[in-house]
């Protein structure tokens, strides 16, 4: 009896010994450089990856399926996967931006990529993981293989499981816009809070009451912050996140094309980054490079024409009214080539006239601008919106009131560059048509910058500003610019992704809700202290802030909206949004009349050696501090939401044993968005690095600092 | 009482001639200069526009109505018309075309432009009508007014009312081919016979089972032929039609784009024409130029660059599967500027190599032809069908084997032009991307004429080969081509509807199903007795006849393909498929086995001062006499159904008091396209303007005729 005991124990060990190394082979682990973070990626009993993240021993992501929904439903990337590989590597490197934040990013993050194998099918998917001390991303390969060449996807099927009902600061996910004010909600609240938040768009499409869109911010009771986005978004469908609102589930969402497909991938293959940020100090989320450093290195050999620029418009008076991009009113339609503006009586509303922005040029010149950019300069502006019309602009033909050659000689004797718009009205194909000829036009007459728009439904009809194709379609644009050594500022184009560390000539996009909404009915007083923990996480902003009059109806009698934000928090933005691109928007008129606040513009910089988040929350206040690129010189930009309060900071991180003059530009104690946003306050002192500093913020205020190094 | 009775007479009187004048005013005329047609217009009781048409008192077209279903319910071109104006016009033109059937083309017709206006809306459409000795061309136009400028059209809705269960030559509707066997049968069986007569296509999109393509022929009991068509689809969608079989009224139903709809109009624009072309004598049909008379005057200035041409080409051998396109099988797929095919194994079945090349050129100018094309000279074909793949080929990477200079400077020193091949694999934008570069690249290279394909679905996906956005993509690959001097022969693409009068350098279509299917599985062998009455109405068909070998299991063992037509009838088709491309399909080894017949290859020409159709039913047989452009020479071609016959033809159009040599390539006694098709016989005799000449023509026989003028 005891030998058949003993017998039987030996044979239960051995299955016990070989069910534990099934195990282990079964799950893997990954922990950040820092070990704060660490994954644990697993195969569930039907085969399908998951994977889950602890931070500091916090959930972060609950057990969360990963995968992909195919068209061809005999084959799937979901299910029925063993891992038959996991490999761990580390990589740690410092880069330099061409422009950004800072001198010098630091990747470094512990990396673990598992093969998955389908047991019936063979099939290999790859999911590789980087941990970084600021967490996670993770992307799907698809590597070369006989029985996975060609396959369109139906979804993807990634879940981020929350740990609980957390504060979400969201707008709603839409294949079409991200022109939407925030929300701060718990996710529960999404569904009751959505279809109000989807304000009127010239080009929308909702698909989920409770779909939203990347980047989305997160705050937990716990006091972390979660950030969830993608990287490098290149000839993918972008992603946005629908929420299973039972079970606190969000999972990514793509874009559909025309035929309701949501990618053409041909292997081998990558999908985009999904990044999870994560820390409990605020700050750390807008410092992050995560999205950066998970994009490829700069593919451009040389850049030193890549430039950031600081610049004034003729632009705020046409987005108020004051003006028109239009020439005539004679046309109710026009035809591009037949048309013949010369017989056309001006409606003398037209905004892009040679003397005018000669003014602007001028302007610009006197007060240290780089740059003018003009819209309305080029024909087919009379029925350029709402009609779906493709043969729409040719970018290369002027208004007769518009002095091309004349104007690019009198902006190269004054030292200023001239930008140029391509306003597409999403006519794609139109605009690939003379992208060639547009660009070429741009060199011959010294315009090396482009602002481009997308505004209205996409053509081919049917597409989405969103989908595959169309963000093949913007990439197209980026790459062939950089081949002309053209910036470009992509409006209404897919939110970026990092992609300019790759291409660093695409100095900007809009992609979200921007300061022309302030002359729209407004925005929410604190929608720029969310905007950097949002949107900016993937690339500049071109917010065009520095608008001075905030009663539009000055401006444009019809127009009675009004800006929700004080002249402090105005110039804070020049700081607390970072942008290589900066645009000082209003009228020069409106800047002469607060020449001492307007100081503050002209003296800010636009590149950077460094950033310190000095104090942040999302909603509420964002101070951040950032020093001029090779000069000791520093700038600090405070936001403020809806409650006063007092911002103390301290200047530890000026240099020890130096003296700076200060001049504070502050709210005025009884200055306030809506009631009183001109009322500000300019104090001069001189400081140092032990100098602590406390000012008042008023509701939709905040404050600038310039920091100039004195000589000793 | 007498009083009251005269007054109300009177007040009667007034109205009835009140009425007959607003009845009168509601009905219009037209007759053909011949007076053989009478158009009716008129207006319905609820001011829907209607037409009817009767040739020599014959019910042609009973009435029909007229107009167009808007996308907005609101709007509405249908009903609710009045006739404001009708402008009677006549007018008579002779003009040359750059190549053609004839030397010279007259333009004559009456003219009835009807301005209608909606009673509601105000809004104005015109619907001009041309009646030629040859039939009716119809148009909708959309002058330029305050509330009629963007549209979208549902459907257009012009009927054609048959007087009767006519017999019908006809291929099924469909968006994206026209490949189809035509079906001979009448009207009402269209229903029946409809999905059976859909055969297996790479791109194909039915819709309805009693839809149909243009051009429509029919032909009435009482023996009248009726052809159905389109002139100058230009930046509209294409045409089909779909039958009302209760009421043998057939209906225009446009091909809609990725979103369902079927046209984006700004006005002022104009439809295409719908054309009616009608005859007792069914050679009339072939030889209308009704198509391209209703089209604009060529807008090419300097058209010398144009010629006509006779070429061979490496690419029977792969449309039979004895050679391939593609390069290497090391690939399953490929990835343009990344595969290095320089590392690949070459499949030794690649037809587009440099050696093979040479010998085509060799044997090109050893045979007086103009010209050789190649195809699969190019990297991509590993991979390039079946997979939507957007960059599928870059049009100017050739493989390793196919020396792009040395073949260039060998063709020349050859006196040989080489034709280019653009197969797009129907990826649009990439063609648009790519096409600068890729013609000036002919240029570079000596490349002077291309032939374009676009085989497989349509990207932007969704889209259908024939809808409006396609169509416009076609037309910018015609125009940009003219510009750089290019001759284009566009394969797959939208059925010709006369554009080769405005841009001849659109020198062929294929648009129909060619000799290629000859080796899909055989083509019905009466096929080429119905294409010039139906295809060919628009344009020439690059056909690509000349095909010796019947058996195709004799080039590709795997491949028992039959070519259904004989020797002789192949000779025929130079002449009665009438193009300015002509190719000499087959390979050379296999016209070196019949240099006899090979010789009417060699001398038949491709450009025409004159065209005689001498006899011709559809289904059953052609028979044309061209004259040779600039010389005295005649070259006789006769196509034969599925009975056999005598042709008895009479050559009194040849000058009177001249001696021609004339050589007969005709059927053997015993040959059939199918058990014996290379059975024929060749004999020479000496002929005048009194020759009378019988010859045999067996099932899908034919025979060929070089009349060459005697010096005397």
């Amino acid at each position: 009896m005891l030998n058949y005991l003993k017998d039987n124990m030996k044979c239960k060990m051995i299955v016990v010994i070989l069910l534990m190394s099934f195990c282990i082979g079964n799950a893997q682990q990954l922990k950040s450089p820092n070990e704060k973070f660490l994954l644990n990626f697993s195969i569930q009993e039907n085969g399908t990856p998951q994977y889950d993240l602890t931070y500091k021993n916090k959930v972060i992501i609950k057990p969360s399926k990963l995968g992909l929904e195919l068209k061809d439903e005999s084959m799937s990337l979901q299910k029925d996967f063993i891992i038959t590989n996991a490999k761990n590597t580390s990589f740690d490197e410092t880069w330099k931006p061409v422009w950004g934040e800072v001198k010098t990013i630091r990747n470094h993050y512990n990396e673990m990529a598992v093969t998955l194998q389908q047991k019936s099918s063979g099939r290999i998917m790859i999911i590789r993981f980087r941990l970084f001390d600021d967490g996670l991303g993770f992307r799907y390969e698809f590597p070369e293989q006989k029985n996975l060449t060609y396959f369109v996807i139906k979804d993807e099927k990634t879940q981020f499981a929350m740990a609980a009902d957390h504060t979400a600061y969201w707008i709603a996910g839409d294949y079409d816009t991200q022109e939407y004010d925030y929300t701060i909600s718990r996710l529960s609240e999404i569904r009751g809070l959505l279809s109000k938040s989807v304000t009127q768009n010239l080009s929308q499409t909702s698909f989920s009451n409770t779909g939203v869109q990347t980047s989305l911010l997160l705050k937990t009771d716990d006091g972390i912050y979660i950030n969830l986005h993608e990287a490098a978004l290149i000839n993918y469908s972008c992603m946005h996140l629908n929420l299973d609102d039972k079970n606190m589930i969000l999972e990514s969402w793509l874009t559909p094309d025309a035929k309701g497909d949501k990618g053409y991938i041909q292997a081998p293959s990558t999908s985009p980054w999904r990044t999870i940020i994560v820390s409990d100090d605020a700050r750390d989320i807008l410092a992050s490079k995560m999205t950066y450093n998970l994009n490829e290195p700069c593919k451009i050999e040389e850049t030193s024409w890549i430039k950031p620029v600081k610049y004034i418009g003729v632009w705020w008076e046409m987005i108020t009214g004051k003006s028109s991009w239009s020439y005539t009113n004679d046309y109710p339609a026009v035809i591009l080539g037949t048309t013949d503006y010369a017989k056309a009586k001006p409606n003398g509303t037209h905004g892009a006239n040679t003397a005018h922005v000669k003014e602007y040029i001028d302007f610009a010149a006197q007060n240290g601008f780089d740059a003018v950019l003009v819209e309305g300069w080029n024909i087919g502006w009379e029925d350029w919106f709402g009609h779906s019309k493709e043969h729409v602009f040719d970018f290369v033909t002027p208004y007769p009131d518009f002095d091309v050659v004349g104007i690019r000689d009198y902006a190269k004797s004054k030292g200023i560059k001239m930008i140029m718009h391509h306003e597409t009205s999403s006519s794609t194909r139109n605009y690939e048509r003379y992208m060639d000829t547009a660009y070429k036009f741009m060199k011959a007459n010294g315009y090396d910058a482009v602002k481009s728009g997308y505004v209205g439904d996409i053509l081919p009809r049917g597409e989405n500003h969103y989908d595959q194709w169309i963000i093949n379609h913007y990439q197209y644009a980026i790459e062939k610019a950089a081949k002309y050594k053209i910036m470009v500022n992509a409006h209404e184009a897919v939110r970026p992704t990092g992609i300019a560390r790759t291409y660093p000539n695409l100095i900007g996009n809009e992609s979200a809700r921007g300061t022309e909404y302030q002359a729209f009915g407004g925005s929410k007083a604190n929608h720029v202290t969310i905007l950097p923990f949002t949107r900016l996480l993937g690339g500049p902003m071109d917010y065009t802030p520095g608008i001075f009059e905030m009663d539009i109806s000055k401006l444009n009698p019809d127009n009675k909206s009004h800006v929700n934000a004080t002249i402090a928090n105005q110039l804070a933005l020049y700081v607390t949004m970072y942008s290589p691109l900066q645009m000082a928007a209003d009228l020069p008129e409106n800047y002469k009349r607060f020449p001492d606040a307007f100081q503050f513009i002209k003296d800010v910089a636009v590149d950077w050696d460094d950033s310190k988040y000095l104090e942040a929350e999302p909603g509420d206040y964002i101070t951040v501090a950032r020093k001029a690129k090779g000069k000791d010189n520093w700038f600090i930009g405070n936001v403020n939401g809806y409650n006063s309060r007092t911002s103390t900071i301290s200047l530890d991180f000026l240099d020890a044993g130096k003296k700076y003059s200060a001049t504070i530009y502050a709210d005025a104690k009884d200055a306030h968005y809506k009631t009183n946003p001109q009322a500000y306050s300019i104090k001069k002192m001189m400081v140092t690095n032990k100098t602590q500093l406390s000012t008042l913020s008023v509701p939709g205020g905040g404050y600038a600092i310039s920091i100039i190094a004195m000589d000793n």
